[in-house]
């Protein structure tokens, strides 16, 4: 039995904040000393590491669970499904919904009880949950959706990725630049061909790696505001990537039966262009060979970091014809891979 | 193959907080206005109907985190397992970490993450994720490790219930009085005899009821403040259950192919004693039957209602011989139900 995605949505927000609305920010360092350098400079530097020349916002009104449910509601009709037959609805995200100007996040009720009543599904047994993983929570539960399917436990679901990360940067970090909003969604069930999920392989780092990424406050130390926002140490999370995420693709594609000259796409998370390059890079150096042109779409210079929906949107752009030079076609063999807050690592060999 | 549980734990705050140290708050009604009884009334009528005398708070230099830690410890060291071995540590929660006198959520990294670093398991497959799902989350957390574990994808599993409602308490809602904080956890794997979890059911009713617990402002309408607390339609929701609840008992009874006599024991969510009763009373009365006296192990007037933490430290008080007049013994056909925000509701049919 195979477990495979039958349809596939995603919102990106309409707001673009380019890189130039970026130059009348004050940037700190983390210790709130000033950084000696114009903005111009210290944006363009950005771009050059990070790949990103704008990121998308959700408009004010909106809120996460809203953008899951316009995600959802595509990948449903892409699926040409009865949203009724649904027995799972598992939502990646890591801030829950967090309103326009305030601090909190809202989880309860979960943010799949939210989608399930905008997409306004009666049947009880569609049963929602959230799942938190870390940028990798949509390929988990692409992962967890694959395990219920294949344990009986269910037969159809869908899995939404989706954040806000607008909503939790610090406008005194650099970093802040990096971070997008957006929702990715599919649709998976059992199918009787040889396609689908052929091997999967997740990870936990929390030995010494459990607060790379983490919550802190502000770089204006001026501020008296305990209000913390999304951080991280770039540095130490590039080294950890760069050393573990090569070696988990490898472990994975090597369980799939694969070779690595099957490989015709790899779908990473979208988190920094030099390092998602480095990444593949040496993945292939792990194999003798160069990385081939064209393998790893990016969607990083437009729509920016935004967490669990970057892999889900990647691929629904794809299919859709959406992206430049891009395409994924009947049988080809194609990697899904992320590695974010945990420090998680996630990888999926998937045929499509 | 079944799957059992091989060891429990439980974290019980030290802090009591008595009936008595609530006659010095000022209860509002919903819409601001006060109420016409002397707080003792209102705590005596409080104390009638949820069976709640005490509850307990953690400290305020703890975290969620660090109690789900420490009663994952405890079931480590029940379970007389190498830590090392654990393939998956699920934590349901569901507000996160949330600092004392502070108002943020913070959920990255995941609990799961936090409370594998605090155990200090090196072992990178050991995959941790959190599970937003409600007051039945620790059930879910449980139904999830069982078909992890039936598809081939772990052989062992730590499931904890985690919550700490005393950081996001409205001091001036009546509804206050209920919440408390605590953290049960179990492991559970393969067995080979006939005993473990028999059957489940899961269900989420987010048509109308989606919003029936939420997040929303004090009652102290003088309040500037933005904060939102937890809220809920306590006579919605004491319908709903009440419908819904002992229908779901029934379903998953008639799945495990056991009779409503062979039932020891039902481990409910400790939410409020007179809704509990009225439950298991009518699951009952659906059996023509009268609920036998002792059947309902309650906890709920020393410890609150702690959420998801409230079935996995009831079952693992009563296996410790720390409840009185309650026992489980070897061969036992035990429930497990739950219902909460979501709303969601579920049931496994355990055989000890």
């Amino acid at each position: 039995m195979n477990i495979k995605i039958i349809g596939t949505g995603s919102y990106i927000p309409s707001t673009i904040e380019k890189n130039e609305d970026f130059y009348n920010h004050e940037f700190l360092n983390a210790d709130g000393s000033k950084i000696n350098s114009p903005n111009e400079v210290i944006v363009d530097k950005f771009k050059a590491i990070t790949g990103i020349e704008e990121r998308r916002y959700i408009k004010p009104e909106l809120l996460n669970s809203d953008i899951a449910f316009y995600a959802a509601e595509k990948a449903i009709a892409d699926a040409k499904i009865d949203k009724e037959t649904l027995d799972y609805i598992i939502v990646a995200h890591n801030y829950g919904d967090i309103k326009h100007n305030t601090e909190q996040s809202d989880t309860v009720p979960s943010i799949a009880s939210r989608v399930k009543h905008l997409l306004q599904i009666k049947n009880p047994k569609c049963v929602g949950y959230d799942l938190l993983f870390g940028c990798p929570g949509w390929i988990e539960g692409v992962i967890q959706a694959n395990a219920f399917i294949k344990s009986g436990l269910a037969k159809r679901c869908l899995v939404i990725g989706t954040e806000t990360l607008s909503r939790v940067v610090d406008k005194h970090d650099r970093d802040s630049m990096i971070y997008s909003d957006g929702a990715g969604a599919v649709i998976i069930e059992e199918t009787n061909d040889d396609s689908g999920i052929i091997a999967h392989e997740s990870a936990t780092y929390s030995l010494d790696e459990a607060h790379f990424i983490f919550f802190g406050e502000t770089n204006n130390l001026d501020s008296t505001s305990q209000r913390r926002y999304i951080k991280m140490y770039g540095r130490k999370i590039y080294e950890f990537a760069l050393t573990n995420v090569p070696l988990a693709l490898k472990s994975c594609l090597e369980k799939s039966g694969y070779n690595i000259n099957d490989v015709k796409k790899i779908l990473i998370h979208q988190a920094n262009e030099k390092m998602d390059e480095a990444i593949v890079k040496r993945f292939y150096k792990l194999h003798d060979m160069k990385m081939p042109e064209g393998i790893m779409p990016m969607s990083i210079n437009t729509l920016g970091n935004s967490s669990v929906a970057t892999v889900p949107t990647l691929y629904d752009l794809i299919l859709k014809g959406k992206l430049k030079n891009q395409e994924i076609n009947k049988g080809d063999v194609i990697l899904f891979a992320s590695v974010g807050a945990g420090m998680n690592i996630n990888a999926i060999v998937y045929k499509q």
